[in-house]
């Protein structure tokens, strides 16, 4: 299989995501060039400092129209609103793609949109980055060994998808290839359900009203861990629960039912405890077990 | 402040903690020698080969009968089972200590049973460790910068207590000095709270019946911090929960709560969300302030 090549990726955000793919893609040599499009002049001169792009534009259409490969990398929402023009502005033949967390809405949207004005489109998402974001924090190497999402409907260009396959395989990742709404419900339970369970337990410490430096004083590892993805961008996840609340709402009862078995079994001292928590042990073992 | 020092200690419970506070006491040279206590004969053995103890002894009353300081470092469960014999078997003046993760009931039990042997106990809880066990895994930097619980009560002997303060501190714990209710009340939130809470996470994601390899080739940094907890294991946990269970309960309300607020709001696409998610940020990076 030929290696991924595109003369020209424009990166649409260069933040910790767009900017570490543009120095992957540098790095492995698999562009020419990458062109950072965004609204925030600073940001796009701290990514040229940084080496992650090569060239940077604050307009959308002028910065991607010349791209071969074009990435949105900005939050969820905004991916949606900027679809029609981005496509709009792609050169014929060139594929659009983009990192976003939820995959159902921007997919239909974008391969809907792409097939009325004769462009491409491929959803993808890449499981990486983390509770820090800002160009500061990119690097080449943050989608190594990370799980890569590429979507497939009746509606996807076979080449397109399978030069966006050999896009992200290249950058090693894991891919996994679905459906956008199976994808949806994947990541509302290994993404989206873990992130609001972090978000529930700080508001539950915080509401007990606890001296706040008392807290910090007395967390441990178990806690930090548990909380840490708490401390990520409100913005980003309040886009992502609105894209996809049903499939939140799904492994909310899962949850909700997982909780009153185990609390209630810790208050009636039902042997049945001992197990969940072997249970548990076990999987979550298996979990990192490669 | 004089350092702590005590000729003897004896550690009952070769494992993780055990085998930790031995190594730092020997390296902090709080004492001539270490006695090493416990069942399993393998495990002292390779206590011994890892000079975690300069000697062991399989029998209770012998093993801890010419220490100064007794450190139980068994379950919390067994530590309730084995402190009238260890107290019973201590020589006068000696002090008994614990590490357990409850305190209510240990130093309850530990203060009386003293009090009417004219001997000293004083309850510890010393937050380190992780969701390994084993001596094995013990290293004598283990406590440094870990919060560690004195516990006081009317009952608690001033001397015992300030000598207690001075072993843990020497150490490099931080030290949290309360009475037992508070200790459980706060533990409850910060340790039992976010275990049972990963526990549960892993029940919700098992209970949807998707492939595990499936899961474990999709799951990010996110799933495994919020539940690397889970993978404890379940025997100390049973006990810690079979003694904790009110104050468990009385958390699991304010987090039943919060889940209801920020999993409602989501199915609501309520504004409310925004600020949820925001102030749960801040607090959380505020915990990582030092």
């Amino acid at each position: 299989m030929e290696p991924a090549f595109f003369p020209r990726i424009a990166v649409v955000g260069v933040g910790l995501l767009g900017g570490s793919l543009g120095l992957a893609a540098r790095q492995r040599k698999l562009c020419r060039e990458v062109i950072g499009v965004g609204r925030s002049r600073p940001a796009l001169e701290e990514a040229l400092r940084l080496e992650a792009v090569d060239q940077v534009s604050t307009d959308l259409a002028e910065g991607v129209a010349d791209a071969d490969l074009i990435i949105l990398c900005t939050p969820v929402g905004h991916i949606l609103d900027t679809l029609p023009q981005v496509l709009a502005a792609a050169k014929p033949g060139a594929i659009v793609t983009d990192v976003g967390s939820t995959k159902s809405a921007i997919v239909r949207a974008g391969e809907e949109t792409a097939t009325r004005l004769g462009k491409l489109f491929v959803g993808s998402h890449p499981m990486a980055g983390s509770e820090k974001s800002g160009v500061r924090y990119a690097k080449p190497d943050l989608f190594e060994e990370s799980t890569c999402f590429v979507t497939k409907t009746t509606q996807t260009d076979p080449l397109a998808f399978s030069s966006v396959c050999r896009f992200w395989m290249a950058l090693e990742t894991r891919l996994v290839l679905c459906r956008p709404e199976r994808h949806d419900r994947l990541v509302a339970l290994v993404s989206h359900l873990p992130h609001m369970v972090a978000v529930a337990l700080v508001q539950a410490v915080e509401s007990l009203g606890e001296d706040k430096n008392l807290i910090r004083g007395i967390i441990g590892n178990g806690f930090r861990d548990t909380t840490r993805i708490a401390h990520g961008s409100a913005d980003m996840w309040e886009d992502i629960c609105a894209q996809n609340n049903g499939e939140i709402a799904n492994v909310r009862k899962a949850f909700d039912d997982a909780v009153a078995r185990v609390f209630d079994s810790i208050q009636n001292q039902d042997p049945a405890l001992k197990a969940m928590l072997q249970n548990a042990s076990e999987y979550r073992g298996f979990l990192d077990n490669h």
